[in-house]
């Protein structure tokens, strides 16, 4: 693993109870490990984050896979995304039915079709088709979601409020550069409790959940999908990222333009062509992890990297 | 109408046929004349270019509402997007079921709910919910989509050949800036023929089909879906004109990247935030239509406005 090697994971930008802060650390942790540990065997930035998104997706602590939350109709729909940098290669699947790993259907996009965004019912049978067992819904889904939804029914509120008074649970993500210097990013969600069918956010659209390119760099978001969709943050931070900014600087001035334009708030991970990583968020948390090319890990939850602009900022390199 | 109030439409970059190309020119100058009429009356750029894209929807010359492409199971799926430049807000449908009108529908999205995009049976279902009719697939499928899907079955070919080598029908867009200065943008397709069912292109999506902000412009995208999303054209080009970029070469710097860096072809019209205007193709051909301030209104199809960096480009103002 040469010097650059790097992964970075998140578990969501919100405002993560206490009830659930141990886990989500050591879930972050698992991830950033399980792909670092690929990375430093030689695989590939994209191996490393889809086996970093599959760890999260896993765990029961994190809304994505196991662990996501019902809409509207009481059902499960996920959205994932993944994406390399040296074909700027890409697939997703939205409001896909109950699959344990979206992010790797996802990978079947990009790699068995020639489109970059199956939805619905044609991604639930993609996926079939290609051998991944669906699911009954509850396999996915926690007593604790079971609860929100519950709650939520009886207790409407807006998704926008839901997210900037931190009450939702969020999205995971992975970005990537290996020894060849090639990048990856992968995103995966369960979305909102109670959101409407059919609704999807940004974390399965290329340039807005996800974005990777060996010119520039990878980058994962996390937040109030519709604002960070609106702005393309993904997008914004990789052309930050290819006009030579650094990546605590390119993702303080998307956030806070985020902010500023549309009044949302998330996070954004990302990772440089030169290996240069960086977290940020505007939400009360997000749990985070980094392995490097040396071994050496960080973690964390909390602010106290250092605020910019009203972002939270956490320099990884 | 102040000076700068202007609508620019297109009917889709691809090679058409001579068979359609007078057709395919009435109907972008008829869809120009309904929005621009508008905006003479003191309309809203949101309510132009949705009126625009409605006519061009109606329109059986083009592969939006009526005169949609079926899928590869024979059935109608639609995507379409509409944004405003003032708050930045927007709505999509993709993979929505046989309505006569997706872009209302998009915009019924964005002015009815929380959230950016609906999709597959959840579109159908609140449009349905909004008292807009689901019609037979049939109603909107020509006889001449109807022979081109029996073709295809016969001899299946990539989606990326279809475009590049211009036989596949494609996209309607407006972009439009009013009286008071607000841009809007708004995108619809029936997507391409034999797609897989759940298979959503650049249309629908915000950055990827259309990008609205008033302190940059507006974007209408056509072409290869799959590139125009990995490379979020129309946010590119937004950027571009936020910057103080001409719309011509913003346009003609994106589409070249597009063909560089994924290989793909396409268009783009757009406006900016002073009333100039642009449309720009790397297909064979591409239907335009604008309609100014002055009444005075201008159109094509064939290339002959000039070639930049292997960009057909066409400056409107």
């Amino acid at each position: 693993m040469l010097s650059k090697a790097t992964i970075v994971v998140h578990g969501g930008a919100w405002k993560i109870p206490s009830s659930l802060s141990s886990a989500s650390l050591r879930g972050v942790e698992a991830a950033a490990r399980a792909g670092g540990a690929l990375l430093r065997g030689g695989g590939s930035a994209l191996d490393a984050v889809e086996r970093a998104v599959r760890s999260l997706e896993d765990d029961e602590a994190f809304d994505a896979g196991h662990g996501a939350v019902l809409n509207a109709a009481g059902r499960v729909e996920l959205d994932a995304v993944i994406m390399e940098g040296s074909g700027l290669r890409a697939g997703g699947v939205a409001a896909i039915g109950a699959v344990a790993n979206p992010v790797s259907v996802a990978r079947l996009v990009m790699e068995r079709t020639e489109h970059c965004l199956l939805v619905g019912e044609g991604a639930t049978e993609f996926a079939r088709a290609n051998g991944v067992a669906i699911l009954p819904d509850l396999e996915l889904v926690t007593a604790a979601a079971l609860a929100e939804f519950e709650e939520m029914q009886r207790f409407p509120t807006s998704v926008k409020t839901l997210f900037n008074h931190g009450l939702a649970h969020d999205t995971v993500g992975a970005v990537a550069i290996d020894e060849a210097g090639h990048v990856a990013a992968a995103t995966s969600t369960g979305g909102i409790s109670c959101k409407m069918v059919g609704r999807v956010g940004d974390s399965p659209l290329i340039g807005s959940g996800c974005f990777a390119d060996d010119f520039a760099g990878a980058v994962s978001t996390t937040g109030h999908g519709e604002s960070i969709m609106r702005l393309n943050i993904a997008r914004q931070i990789s052309l930050a990222l290819e006009g030579g900014a650094p990546p605590d600087e390119a993702c303080a001035a998307a956030l806070a333009n985020m902010r500023r334009r549309v009044g949302g708030c998330g996070g954004a991970i990302c990772v440089d062509r030169t290996g240069r990583a960086a977290a940020a968020f505007t939400t009360e948390r997000m749990a985070w992890a980094v392995e490097r090319a040396d071994g050496s890990a960080e973690s964390g939850i909390d602010p106290g990297g250092g605020a910019r602009d009203g972002v939270e900022v956490i320099r990884l390199s």
